[in-house]
């Protein structure tokens, strides 16, 4: 009897029928949609509810589950479900409302079906070997129909995807009921003033103010400052609480809306007293496990407060900044994800960031509204694969790729390219008088990338039809962006066309993308690194936003040392004016107060920004020069550059483990948990520690297999 | 002063600012759709929660409402909304959340954004001039945004509907709290066993069953029956409600859900009593407009028990029948609303039925899964358009129209027929055998049929571009049904054909359409009533479903008597039987409780279902005669038809009143409120009383005027 038991378990296994963890399930991207809803409807400004301007939408209210299970004994498995349900066995009802139900031996098909329309459908199943995980599948249309003689219709045809999941991995861990962790936070500083307390945290922080031992009849105003200037400024600041008192005895109370800040002033008026403020600190609770440290202080700490800034702007998905918009914005999302590979890896919050800008179908508008933002969306699918190596992600969100690809190609005009049309917003940077007429280069561009995206995704989900139509569409956008934007005399891609005649502009965008997408030959690159990188008479970029892939695209010629001076400049500059976050945007040309206004008000400007802390991906990637070459890391490359530093560490996290290194100029340590990589050096004398093939360029190639530890001397070129 | 005001007033009115009633708004169809899940999702079967089996809709989550005023005075506003919400005047947020708002006079725009997930954004609004109704103007996705110097985006693209709006007139009556009215209802017999009651309420109703004086520990079963033998089944009742008591003291204690029944039988298990059952009968509080008295008092029972049944069945939609579904089925759905044009003329139940079928993009099934289905609703919108004339319904539908019927195009088959595929019911009728293989007449049909109707909406909406494509593909649709299914031996549309061939198997249903849709020529009518029609060798029809378009098809042939033969023996048969209501399929041939089984379930059949109650609609329509011929009665005919009754009276609506009738063998008194009507009556003599013109066949036609009293005397033929 053992033995057949054993054999079962490794059947079982063969047949994928493990017992993994139980944990709360929705229909894919569902639970993601909604919980943007909520959170994205929190933002406030002056006190007044601001939320998104594009279209939002709901989860399937009415959501069928099944899974089919061989027992070799019965078992009782236990049942909770968010919403009205009932439960089948065999395609037979269960009486009523079962929270049990006792499965007997053999094989058997268990459906629970769900109607929630203020959350989310979900389903929890707990049993010895039954339990509800991503193996269960799910639909909103099971098609399932009786006909007069009582035979069930033929629902083959229907369409199951897996179902999703996140940590919700007790019964009472409710999806609908998720709420950030908290905890308490003083403040650094108080200043007393007639009527008004000021309250300094010391730094930008997120959470929820306070009041200790609110008493008496009155108002009291809470203006919220990521300046000081911003706290005390009655009129201006962006955000505010208005309380309206009247406790005969001492209460606390806590604001109910978390907000971002590093000041508050607090003004009573009429007869209200409190003993103090503090505030509940919230924050995702979400570890790191890349780092970077090196010789150099100030590049420590640019990566310290880059941290930080993402950390903040890091929530429930990664967010743009958190004083505002406090939304998921795709272009600012893509960069978050990419520093996220770096840092935190983690990938859920990857996926539930594109599962919200997605949304359902039918597609009405670009992602955000930003006709580049629907492109970032699809780059960062491609991205997300090759970092994780999830397919299934792709396979479950092909569909909704194809009908998002299918709105953009319907906009293009009659020259096959994409212009503005009505209830566009055409982004690309915030830049003083950029143009945003006729057919603009960078949006080509992106297009290109995304159909080239479309066809290696089609490629992964045997989409034999489109895998071919894609490539050639995709071929013809490049072929179409050299022939039409580039311009031999100024040596670069102008900015674009109006009327069919190219612009005399040259901005940097399409340009740096095409270095790092690899577009342009290599005398084009050197070209444009002179005509247009490296020229201060093209417009500069004044936000990290736009600096992230500036700087990429000259590290990806080799010039670290060039863009550690840049870091310390930029980044720098901002923390020399005070900054303990990274900012929307900064203009080292602007004085004071200057720093703190956008869109036409004096403190408009987010003084923490995701798109802020680009260093840490360009640290990880272009530094210690870790780069995924295949899916989920089966295979990288490592180039490490020090860009004049002396020497520096870190860890780049992969699915598997962190790859950890250590580089100086004449050793490097290196550790992998995973895949096969390519150690790339340059170096004045053969390496030594292992076997370094010669290249060209005093380039060595040492590979790294995985779980060894690698010590390598070297000499620095 | 004065001459000013009323000056304005002219003004104001002319261009359609007039002071209507305030009412709740929302987005069109929104409110439609989340009613229609909180009502199918209330069946139960067994106990166990029976929802649908297709995709179930949301509504949008966040909407902006918007209108301009021009005042001549300030006016203070009063602002009620079922969400979170903020408010503009002239594109500038007022602090908080106002709940009052104070307008200037002169021009000025109101915005109101709402967000609610679990019911719908809706929003009411009271001032002196201003009030929210079906003039604000809504829309899920405004586009508006701001640019990083502070300048809002251009959104005059944004696509704007009016507001939809039902009978909410008061800030109190909040539409996400709409029930349907009760009334207490007292059984009209009790018969008392061990251990069980059964009540008889004396004939076929719905709501909710009240036990009184509820008292001691046990369990109470409630066994409900449309029959006293399903009432008397425990096993095979289709719905009960188990209740686990434990009450010290007396409670009366209502039922959650509304069921059917004329009986329940009430177990008590364990210390359980109560003093009495009653019921709180539950309705939609609409009247009737339309009437039918005859000389014939068997003829006048039908009618008055079709009445009840269609009532029955008319809830917060015209639902199929009243035990089950319970659903909205767009065939069923669709007779209602022909039969309520005669009764009711509810079209406020008609626009919300057709939203709550259509539902939302994307398109990814059939409406309730059947391809039929789809057609009905195609059919339903300009039937609705011809008997109200509401041109804007059509407006405001029209793109959901053109994606459903992009949805059917795109399922052609090689040959551009329909033919099954996966995930598709073709439903056609309720008959033993009835094939749905290959590619079926009476699809290719209803989708010509449906083609029409898209022309003819295109038209009204001015689609240049479509209404010829539309046209061109129905006639092409045409054309292939007479080539492909019309057998001249048989002298009739086949069933289908199979691989190409046609099938030697003739049904009446598509020929029998072809009839009232006027496809067949007069030769082929004759012949088809012959060959189909009044051929007993044709597979007979089961269902008050088929048999309304059977008797239609004879009646536009002039069959009345035969048709009121008909009448009487088969919904005559089912009183006979003891029915109190029309039931879902009547064979005369079965026996005893044989009536009552469907489905392969013994109580399977609903024994009160609309699709009982047609002959509502064939005496308004062709005994009565009336019938609308442009938009709204604007224009209509009158031709009446005793079919061998000595007279008939009654009431046929219209939207600005009924035209009422009375008619025997001599005389004919007629009067209307609107339009331009034609009576056409067939004479012996001439007809005496108005101006009569002669026709051929012994047809004169008299021209009547609205708000005029017409006596006509003639001889009838």
């Amino acid at each position: 009897m053992k033995k057949k038991g054993s054999l079962l378990v490794v059947l079982a296994f063969l047949l994928g029928y493990t017992a993994s963890a139980q944990t709360w399930i929705w229909y894919p991207g569902d639970y993601e949609i909604w919980l943007s809803n909520q959170m994205q409807n929190r933002r406030t400004d002056r006190g007044v509810f601001f939320p998104v301007f594009w279209k939002v939408d709901s989860h399937y209210n009415l959501m069928d589950f099944h899974k089919v299970y061989t027992l070799s004994a019965p078992e009782t498995i236990h049942i909770y479900v968010e919403g009205q349900y009932n439960v089948k066995l065999d395609g037979k009802p269960i009486d009523g409302t079962p929270k049990t139900l006792l499965v007997p031996a053999g094989k058997h098909k268990i459906n629970i079906k769900v109607f929630n329309q203020a959350s989310v459908p979900t389903v929890f199943v707990k049993g010895k070997t039954i339990v509800s995980d991503a193996s269960w599948l799910t639909t909103f249309e099971d098609k399932e129909w009786i006909d007069e003689t009582g035979k069930t219709s033929d629902v083959s045809a229907t369409k199951w995807l897996s179902a999703g999941s996140w940590n919700f991995n007790s019964p009472t861990a409710l999806p609908s009921a998720f709420k950030l962790p908290t905890k308490p936070l003083e403040a650094t500083q108080v200043t007393t003033n007639s009527g008004s307390r000021l309250y300094d945290f010391g730094k930008e922080t997120f959470g929820f103010i306070k009041l200790h031992g609110l008493q008496g009849k009155g108002r009291v105003t809470i203006y919220y400052g990521e300046s000081k200037e911003e706290a005390l400024d009655k009129n201006e600041a962006v955000t505010i609480d208005v309380l309206d008192i009247s406790n005969t005895t001492k209460k606390d109370s806590t604001m109910v809306l978390s907000k971002a800040f590093r000041y508050v002033q607090i003004v009573t008026e009429g007869n209200v007293s409190y003993s103090k403020a503090s505030a509940l600190y919230e924050y995702a609770d979400i570890e790191d496990k890349g780092s970077f440290t090196c010789n150099d202080a100030a590049i420590n700490k640019i990566y310290d407060v880059a941290k930080y800034t993402l950390h903040l702007s890091t929530r429930e998905f990664f967010i743009d900044g958190i004083k505002r918009d406090r939304w998921v914005w795709s272009g600012d999302a893509y960069q978050s994800y990419l520093m996220n590979y770096y840092l935190m890896n983690d990938n859920a919050t990857v996926t539930r960031t594109m599962y919200a800008l997605r949304g359902k179908d039918p597609v009405t508008g670009h992602i955000n509204t930003i006709m580049d933002y629907t492109f970032y969306w699809f780059l960062s699918i491609y991205d997300y694969y090759l970092f994780t190596g999830d397919k299934k992600f792709i396979e479950q969100n092909y569909d909704k790729m194809k009908s998002l690809m299918d709105y953009v190609m319907a906009r293009r005009n009659k020259n096959g390219l994409l212009e503005w049309m009505p209830g566009d917003w055409i982004f690309i940077d915030w830049a003083a008088g950029l143009s945003k007429k006729g057919e603009v280069s960078f949006e080509q561009l992106l297009f290109a990338r995304s159909l080239e995206t479309m066809a290696l995704c089609a490629d992964i989900v045997k989409d034999e039809t489109h895998v071919g139509s894609y490539k050639k569409l995709a071929v013809e956008m490049r072929t179409k962006l050299f022939e039409l934007y580039w311009n031999k005399d100024k040596q670069a891609l102008v900015h674009s066309r109006i009327d069919g005649v190219q612009t005399q502009n040259v901005t940097r965008y399409a340009n740096m993308f095409s270095i790092f997408f690899n577009y342009f030959s290599e005398a084009q690159k050197q070209a444009v690194k002179k005509s247009v990188l490296l020229n201060d008479s093209i417009q500069k970029i004044t936000t990290p936003y736009m600096r992230f892939y500036e700087l990429e695209s000259l590290c990806a010629m080799g010039e670290q040392n060039y863009v550690l001076d840049q870091m310390k400049a930029y980044w720098g500059g901002m923390l020399d004016l005070g900054a303990t976050s990274f900012w929307e945007e900064y203009n080292p040309e602007k004085k004071g107060e200057e720093h703190y206004s956008m869109y036409g008000r004096k403190f408009g400007k987010s003084l923490c920004h995701a798109w802020g802390a680009s260093p840490i991906y360009l640290l990880g990637k272009y530094y210690l020069g870790v780069q995924p070459t295949a899916p989920g890391f089966a295979k990288y490359t490592v180039t490490p550059a020090l860009g004049g530093l002396q020497w520096m560490e870190g860890k780049v996290p992969t699915p598997n483990g962190v790859i950890a290194l250590k580089v100086s100029t004449t050793s490097i340590q290196i550790q992998s948990p995973t895949g096969e990589g390519v150690l790339r050096i340059r170096s004045k004398t053969v390496p030594t520690g292992a076997l370094a093939t010669p290249k060209e360029n005093n380039y060595y190639e040492i590979v790294i297999e995985k779980n060894k530890s690698y010590s390598i001397g070297y000499a620095a070129l």
